[in-house]
């Protein structure tokens, strides 16, 4: 074994990289869990930049093989089980974790086809709602999901375990609110505000044009700056008693009728 | 203080009601957390049973002389702060917890108007996920949800939290699959099923006759005895790289369909 001992500084590196995005951002590293979401990741074009694996788990995964020929390409550490108890997030990850080079994207980097669909989230706080968000963006075919003034960063672990997946797959960026709208006017990219006050049934708004469905925090909701710039304001009915829906779930109801539309 | 140990037998059977679903069956109990969850409850018809409050906690609440003349009608205890933290599942649940009686509802309790719209759920096994489904449930209008066989009762504390109180508002009822598929037969309501195989896209099916929605769980699906019953297979578009809808998602984006083409 490299590592025997969870005091080894290497292993002290990887925990600061998990829970401080200060440390991602000073870094560009951030860190994921699990054969399957490691080698979906490489799969879309990331570089890793080592490798903690622990023999005795990672061997009984059916692609070990597969995380052992990258493992050759890459700094590599063997743990004992007791060491990557101490690193592992969940229970079941089989036996990696590794730490990949961040890649950030500009606005400019964008390639949207004709008539692009964008998903908008303005201040999101909570990882999680951030995750499951990209992993409907992912589905619904939107193509990006554009964080502004975000309060969390792309590689929080959270966020990248709820989206199973979906941050590496679904073009992301964080930019300010100012960028982004300057962006969508300068692409011709309808903005839609989701909001209650002077707002249309999202289902009678017209989403086939180029469209951006921004949607603020579930405490908040959108600031000003927003609300001006957009070309309509919708809303999704609430025919309950509870008047609340999930910010992650109201994003992929409104995701979904644009796909209708557009079929 | 009426309590000031975590041993008082109160204590251990309010703790055993919280984890145990074969207790709350046995006592025909649940537990809710929070002065807005407790009196949510009380409104919408349920009896509290027993009432456990930490008046240091519960004073900061605005609605404390509500809870207070509740709770001068019911068999009430007032507790010291650290047995409070013993028992308060979240951090800032304001000092209350109540146990309440069960209110069971049966597939022939349901009051439904024409044309229903009536969501379905096989073997549900999450909590949070049944939780989330309710919430969009009670924001849609669904008039039911019923769930056949289910592997959680409807009283699970993650349930009532995930829910943010839609237990209380939306009609649920807990049955087999076949006793549903027959209540569904005999009261005319189509059965539409979710499912890849043999399906069209949701938004082509006609949801504005009354409908029932019914989904399986996110490992194995549906059981053949919902796909043979149904009048028509319904899916969800998947136009990424993931194929994969969270459960609650997946429900509320058909739900608002029906809402949508009802409107």
């Amino acid at each position: 074994m490299d590592i025997t001992s969870a005091q080894n500084p290497k292993i002290k590196k990887l925990l600061t990289l998990q829970q401080k995005s200060s440390e991602r951002r000073k870094e560009h590293l951030f860190v994921v869990e699990g054969v399957r979401e490691f080698l979906h990741c490489v799969g879309v074009g990331y570089e890793a930049d080592t490798l903690f694996y622990c023999p005795a788990i990672l061997d009984q995964h059916p692609d070990a093989q597969q995380v052992y020929e990258l493992a050759q390409k890459v700094r590599s550490f063997s743990l004992t089980e007791e060491v990557y108890a101490k690193i592992a997030y969940r229970e079941s990850t089989e036996g990696l974790v590794a730490e990949m080079k961040v890649q950030e994207k500009t606005l400019q980097d964008l390639q949207l086809p004709e008539n692009p669909l964008i998903m908008v989230l303005e201040s999101v706080e909570k990882p999680g709602n951030l995750g499951a968000i990209l992993r409907s963006g992912d589905a619904s075919g939107v193509d990006a999901v554009v964080v502004c003034d975000p309060r969390t960063d792309l590689f929080n672990p959270n966020l990248i375990r709820s989206s199973i997946g979906a941050i590496f797959t679904v073009p992301c960026v964080a930019c300010s609110s100012q960028e982004c709208i300057s962006f969508l006017k300068q692409n011709g990219v309808r903005i839609l505000t989701a909001q209650l006050q002077d707002s249309s049934l999202y289902y009678d708004t017209d989403m086939r044009q180029g469209t951006a469905i921004v949607m603020g925090t579930e405490a908040t909701g959108l600031t000003n700056i927003w609300r001006e710039a957009a070309d309509a304001h919708i809303r999704i009915p609430m025919l309950g008693r509870l008047d609340s829906l999930n910010v992650s779930v109201s994003a992929a109801i409104l995701l979904y009728e644009a796909v209708r539309q557009r079929n």
